[in-house]
C-alpha cells in the first residue's frame, strides 16, 4: 500500500465497480466447479478469457477515474506531487499494457 | 459446453489448479474490499495486474495439458476429429493472447 | 489524423525513438528473410515476441511524453479541452492494452 | 536458432505472409515519419496499436500452420520427440500470450 487507506473518494460508480467484481468472483468458483469436474479444457479456456477481459475492462474504468481525479489534481497542483503522480500512472499503466 | 461434463481426466495437477484458483476468488473479493474501502486506485491497479497474470498462468497451464492429452491423441487419431481438434485449440490460443 | 500535423514539441528523446524504431523496422525485414527461407517456425515467433515487446516499449515511452506535456497542459487549462484530452489518452491507453 | 535454415516447408500462404510483413515494415517506416514530424502523440499510439495487431496475427497464423504440421508429425511419431515440439510450442504460446 503506497498510502493509509483513507478514503480517497474518486470513484463515482462505485456500486457498478463492486456488482462486477461481484460477477468475477463467482467466474473464478465456477472455473473450480470446471477444473473440479475436468469439463472441457476448451471451454474452461473460454471462461478464463472472458474474466481477463472483465478484469481488465475494471482496471481502465478505474484507471480512467484515476487520471480524471488524482492526475488532473496533481497536474494543476504542479511541481514534484505532479510529477511523482504521473510516474506513478505511468507504472501503472505499463503493468497493464504488459500483463 | 462444447461436450457433455463428463470426466475428461487429462487434468494432472486437479489439486493444484484448485488452489490457485481459490486464490484468484480471494484476490476477486480483496478487490471488492479495495474499492469499497476507496483505497488508493494505483493499489488496486497492482491487485487487478497480479490477479491477471495469475489468471494467465493457469490458463497457459490448462493449455499444456489440453495440448499434451486432446490433441495429440487427436493427431494420432488423425482426419477430420484431428484437424477439428487443432482448429479448436487455435482459436483457443488467440482468444488468449488477443485478451 | 486528430490534428494537423505541425511540429507538437513535445518528444524530447527523440532521437533514441527513431533509433529504437528503424531497429524494429530492421526487425520486420529480418522476419521477411525468416518467412522466405522458411526456417524453423518457433525462431520465427521469438522473433515476433521481441518484435511486439520493442513496440510496446516506444508506445508506453511516448505516452508518457504525451500524459507529461498535453495532458499536465490540458488539466491546468481545465474545461472542456481537458476532458477532451484525457478522453482521448484513455482511449489509446485501452487500445494498448487490448492489442 | 534452434535448428539449421534447411527449408521447413511447412508456410503453405507464404506469399501472403511475405505481404503482410512487407505492410508491416511499412508501417515502421511510416512511425519513423510520424515522430520525425513530431505529429500528433495519440495518432501515433493508433498506428502502433495496428501495428501491434498486424504483428500478432502473422504470429497467430504461423503458429497455426507450425501445429498442423510440426506438431501433428511430432505426437504420431511419439515418444521423446513429441515432448519436446509440446514443449517448444507451449513456451512460444506463452510467449505471445504474454508479450
Amino acid at each position: 500500500m503506497s498510502e493509509t487507506p483513507h478514503h480517497h473518494g474518486y470513484i463515482h460508480a462505485k456500486d457498478d465497480y463492486l456488482k462486477r467484481l461481484r460477477r468475477i468472483e463467482g467466474q473464478a468458483r465456477g472455473l473450480q466447479r470446471m477444473v473440479e469436474e475436468e469439463q472441457y479444457c476448451i471451454d474452461i479456456l473460454t471462461q478464463v478469457s472472458a474474466m481477463t477481459k472483465a478484469l481488465q475492462s475494471v482496471a481502465l474504468g478505474l484507471l480512467d477515474e484515476h487520471m480524471n481525479h488524482c492526475v488532473v489534481d496533481a497536474a494543476r497542483a504542479g511541481g514534484h506531487e505532479a510529477d511523482a503522480k504521473l510516474k506513478e500512472a505511468s507504472d501503472a499503466i505499463a503493468r497493464l499494457v504488459r500483463s
